[in-house]
């Protein structure tokens, strides 16, 4: 693992740290903040998965999170959001390829050998945390944007007791019913193991076993792609601990995710360390 | 005045407008961040300027100040620093003509035509801004990082009475002895006119009619070029009402910008609110 940089932050330090990933078959980079705590012991850890075209870097310079992990003394983790480099596959489009993992392992060509994107951020990279870093990796929570906000949910949902807690901003809510879905599943997956890569097919079969808050833009110029509704429904038919917040007048922007980010740290926070 | 994007963010709007400048002879985008109570009523105002290679965008998506901001309920301007665009002059260095304009008016060819950012933050933008806007401009105070800290003391010294309080993240302290200064004062303004553009010698001779606050990272990488001792020494010599922090390990980033903006916000909104 190299460190390719490290600022102080709010009292931690943000990190950025490139490995040669098994599961990608390639160069991996990652963010990771750690808060001051983790300079006396092990601190929990917030994964924040971002969205289509986004980099470990968007979040990280972005987002405004580092201020409310130092408060609250957790880790935050930016993966990457595909494979990337020479050699591996990329399409034209900025929604497949490089930058548009979607958060799943492929089962077809030309994607296969590097986009297993689940396996990396289900299994090596928290592997490598824990190994590396001053982190309780039994004290997980996760959390995501659009793109990203589909792999929190449906990280959270498919890995029962992994995350003591699940958020997401504008969640990519019911890909399979969506060109925001539709398209991927279709080349990564081909025809089948799609059910499990759409929160709201997991919410309606298994849900999940903690809290669970989004919090969505009324504004959001991709709301027909998103679904948010399917999801919405799914949660209150099952009855599930969350909570839904669509947000007036808000869009898909970085400019939503920091107003409402302070809150989602606090709402992690209070998993985490309880 | 053409609007080229708003997007609702805590509470309030970030814009970022374009208009035909007359100062600098091409058009400027700027970024405006309006709090929510800029709907019932005047707000006062933060200039932030930024430094060497930046564009209106970086801190307003970068430095984290709408969250202080909206909770202070004080807008945020963002200029541009440079003139740009075809026909404007430029250079291959990064810290000379676009994206480097010092915050000076440019006597010099060929920087002369359009290089007017003094005029420009002082005179142009200020008029349109209350022309356009709901901000009470009888309550504006300053700040900036780097060459926009240079821009932010300078302003302040040189139009008494303008701004209620200035703050600076790691600014260029001290041009005229500076290689960051040096190279750009003689190219603008050739021999001449160089004390008014200088922080530390401002200080030295005029001081300022306020409150000033600076932050300054003690492992920042262009300690050499920045010179804060000059200007830490000209505030304790002239008995200036501030306080000038060496912050241990931070340095030249955002993540220094955004770690420390909450107190610069909050030092200007007691000013501005007063």
């Amino acid at each position: 693992m190299e460190t390719v940089s490290e600022n102080k932050c709010f009292g931690g330090t943000q990190g950025v740290y490139k490995h040669a990933s098994k599961a990608c078959a390639c160069d991996m980079t990652f963010g990771l903040f750690l808060p001051e705590e983790a300079q006396f012991g092990e601190v929990p850890v917030l994964w924040y998965l971002s969205g289509l075209t986004c980099t470990h870097e968007n979040a990280m310079t972005k987002a405004g999170a580092q201020a409310w992990a130092a408060e609250q003394g957790i880790a935050l983790v930016f993966p990457d959001t595909s494979p990337r480099g020479e050699g591996v596959a990329n399409d034209e489009a900025y929604d497949l390829g490089q930058g548009a993992g979607f958060y799943v392992n492929a089962t077809q060509d030309p994607w296969a050998p590097h986009f297993q994107m689940w396996d990396y951020i289900a299994e090596e990279l928290p592997a490598l945390l824990g190994e590396n870093f001053a982190l309780d990796m039994d004290r997980q929570s996760i959390t995501g944007h659009s793109m990203g906000g589909h792999g929190a949910l449906t990280l959270a949902m498919g890995l029962p007791g992994r995350f003591r807690s699940v958020s997401a901003f504008a969640p990519i809510a019911n890909p399979t019913q969506s060109d925001w879905g539709k398209k991927q599943l279709s080349a990564y997956l081909g025809d089948s193991g799609w059910d499990k890569h759409d929160a709201t097919l997991l919410m309606q079969e298994v849900g999940f076993d903690g809290p669970v808050l989004i919090d969505q833009g009324g504004a959001d110029q991709f709301l027909d792609l998103l679904k948010p509704e399917a999801l919405s429904g799914a949660m209150a038919a099952r009855r599930q601990e969350g909570t839904f917040r669509m947000q007036k007048g808000y869009d898909h922007s970085y400019f939503f995710i920091s107003t409402f980010m302070e809150d989602h740290v606090a709402f992690h926070a209070e998993a985490l360390h309880s």
